[in-house]
């Protein structure tokens, strides 16, 4: 039986075609995978909690390694961060439970949206934030928020529905942070559909505009039609966070 | 008489050569100069209160603009960002008194120095921080700061003396903040000589991995010998916060 261990990853997204391996393409996955080939040597498989997409971050993402090879944990680490380019960092390596898979395991994820409200768009938050100075109702984007709180038919807010996955997502929680120039939306959920943050945050900028009402984001979900919701926010201000996973018991 | 402007600029300084103009390589002052040609016409003059060099960053550079166009400030500045690249932006504009130099009237400069210790570099931090895990006593280095407190002679922290200037300043605060994996320095000085914050950096790290107990950095400051000091800290840790004016009257 091979061997599991379990990955803490850190990458700025900005140089990658997102998590999943695509030939030809830099992407986190591939990136690791060759790494701990070159390291490991032999059969290695690499599972990422969240597929996440071009540009978009992680501070803590978790990956479920698999091998032959006996290198101790904290050893590996060091190997990888050697091979890999310096925007993608192996925060932590530690043995894991037979058969941990990151993505199956996963309990529930958390994810952090950035918002940069400032008239200029601030040069140290290029990377990390959506300029939308036009967000200036805050408190509209705050009263619309709790809409998506629960378990609902995240349809409406989903790119590309079907797939053989059910629309249905739990979000434990969801709160908007910050008043001045940058505004931060946290979300936690059990799953999240394509595009999901990022539909909800387009959807919130158009109640912060004022071009609808707090309400109308709860009359969306409803609709369950992609169509009726606001434009999907760019990839760079999101960032996942974290993923939890139940206690080893 | 020509009209005088005080810019605000703020620029993430990794992809330039520092402030000051040089031919055929992209500095911060040479791409705001040609700007302001483009945008205002006929002869400009910029003038920085900090030449920060190649890689170091600014939250808020201050430049004296010099022009006779009469384009009203706020139109001069969103006429400079349409221009200028994303990592450079003016975020103020305002009129300044005839006369106005932002370098020769600045009454003091406020700089940070961000060192990440965490035993693995956050890639988000890669552009703006020095990865130095090698600090660990942060308190030796807490108790070595207080020695540049106040006027002293700084040759021993400046990497070209002479040129006619005097190598005494007077540091009003030097504090060092953060204990866990983040640390931040802030120096406020008069006048700051050149690579001086860098310097004193790289010192107070040769106490922060034991090297060097506190008291020597005192020592190291009288003795006036550039030789007898640290290494200089990397530049991309170097931000220019503020500079302070003298209440106008």
């Amino acid at each position: 039986v091979a061997r599991r261990l379990a990955l803490t990853l850190a990458y700025d997204g900005t140089d990658f075609h997102g998590w999943q391996v695509q030939p030809g393409r830099a992407t986190v996955q591939g990136l690791v995978l060759e790494a701990a080939r070159r390291v490991l040597g032999g059969a290695v498989k690499v599972t990422g909690a969240s597929r996440t997409d071009a540009g978009v971050h992680a501070l803590r993402q978790v990956a479920s390694l698999e091998t032959l090879s006996p290198m101790p944990a904290a050893t590996l680490r060091r190997a990888l961060n050697a091979v890999l380019p310096p925007t993608i960092r192996v925060i932590d390596a530690v043995e894991a439970p037979p058969g941990f898979d990151a993505r199956r395991h996963a309990r529930a994820k958390r994810y952090a949206y950035l918002i940069d409200r400032a008239p200029e768009a601030d040069p140290f938050l290029r990377r990390f934030a959506w300029h939308a100075p036009h967000c200036r109702d805050t408190g509209a984007m705050a009263a619309a928020l709790p809409a998506v709180r629960g378990k609902h038919d995240f349809s409406a807010l989903c790119a590309a529905p079907g797939r053989g996955r059910t629309p249905v997502c739990t979000v434990g929680s969801a709160r908007l942070l910050g008043r001045r120039s940058r505004l931060v939306i946290l979300v936690s959920a059990d799953s999240f559909l394509h595009h999901m943050v990022r539909n909800l945050v387009g959807s919130l900028a158009e109640v912060g505009r004022g071009a609808r009402p707090p309400e109308w984001l709860g009359d969306v979900l409803l609709g369950r039609d992609r169509r009726r919701a606001g434009p999907t926010a760019p990839a760079q201000g999101l960032t996942l966070l974290r993923v939890l996973y139940p206690r080893a018991g």
